[in-house]
């Protein structure tokens, strides 16, 4: 057996998120239709990296999958690119160890949210438009709260099928650039919506409505209903994926 | 009588062109229905400082209107950029001298088409994707001798009401940036489909199936048949227009 990998990226506008689902275009959908038509009309199935929700975006994803046979990679890449459409780009396909993982051995994830506080019809789809003003000394004094390893439940949607909501955050900061502000954010792994439910609290910090040490209080409670509301998913990106061998 | 100029960026993706006409979105159209609700339902008209054909952006874009009263024109432009859509942004309303005329003051416009060679699911829609290896020092030799006050029929739409092909071009070269390449050119005056069709016959040079020269040939022929196909709109934006007194 020979297993691959596959880097790309994608914009997840018009898709119901990375993972298959009944009558909903998906990401993981779309490329392993494509890999199947690319090997002969034989089924091949993809390990993603992880889910991301409908309308969040992929700077950087992986995935890998099995073959019983070795394959020209590159040609592979090259056709496979010219057989998606234009929302899914593949950078491409190497083989690798049957031990490597898509998703079990990634070691830290790096998702970005993109906000612009002016107008830009260039930035609509790709970065939430958010004009009122941000404190982002105080957001970022709030957002070094969230570093290290804790219980992440009240960032997480209720109800997922995981064991323990306990994270390890290495770094979670916001930035300037020259089309707005972005929050960037690693950690060993990310629970359900916990990205997004962080953005909408620590943006209650960034507008004066809490002090910085609002994040600790939310994360005491373990409690979904302590965060503020969600931002929308079309300014999140996963935005880099390590493993330890790569 | 007080003049108004409104600056403003569009994405035209969704419209049918700067310019109204029956039965299809136009930039045009959209911001006169608002600026008319604006105005307690009274009819205002707006002149644009020229036309995009359907698809092309306008980084930056004037338009003007007459009233007879003065506004609050930063609340006007505040208000204004609330109803209009994501893919409109007005960056600001002022007041001008009554002899300023949106199309015909301007002194000078710029273009600039980019292009993408690395698939970009991000810039699929604000970028020509175009994977083929151009040799861009060809390229802008070629794109030096369309510099200058020359007969520019061959690269323009028959039957256009223009009384003269003659513009005056001030630079046109290619850059290259971190997304791609891009192609910028100003001129005192453009004709229809000018840029697009310039921008075709530059790559056929980039490729190699033309030398520089080329570009003298076809000037000369003042024949539209003698350009290249013109690239596609999205590509596309209106940049920058200069007025003698702004």
């Amino acid at each position: 057996m020979a297993r691959y990998f596959i880097e790309l990226s994608y914009n997840g506008e018009n898709y119901c998120g990375w993972q298959k689902q009944p009558n909903a275009p998906s990401v993981q959908n779309v490329i392993e239709e494509s890999l199947t038509k690319l090997n002969g009309n034989e089924a091949i199935e993809i390990v993603g990296c992880g889910r991301t929700d409908a309308g969040v975006h992929a700077q950087e994803y992986f995935v890998h999958f099995d073959l019983d046979k070795e394959i020209d990679a590159k040609n592979w890449a090259y056709k496979l690119n010219k057989m998606l459409p234009k929302d899914i780009a593949i950078h491409a396909i190497f083989q690798v160890s049957v031990e490597l993982h898509a998703r079990f051995s990634a070691e830290k994830r790096t998702y970005r949210y993109f906000i612009h506080q002016t107008k830009n019809p260039f930035r609509s789809n790709l970065s939430w438009y958010y004009p009122q003003k941000l404190d982002l000394v105080q957001m970022n004094e709030a957002a070094e709260k969230l570093v290290g390893t804790k219980d992440f439940t009240s960032f997480s949607k209720l109800h997922t099928d995981v064991k323990t909501n306990i994270c390890t955050v290495y770094n979670a900061k916001w930035y300037e650039d020259e089309n707005g502000i972005y929050f960037e954010i690693s950690a060993n792994r990310f629970l359900r919506n916990m990205v997004r439910s962080i953005v909408g609290t620590l943006m209650e910090v960034g507008l004066g409505k809490q002090n910085p040490s609002f994040i600790d209080i939310v994360l005491n409670a373990q409690n979904r209903q302590e965060a503020a509301v969600s931002v929308p998913a079309h300014g999140l990106y996963l935005w880099k994926i390590e493993y330890p061998t790569l």
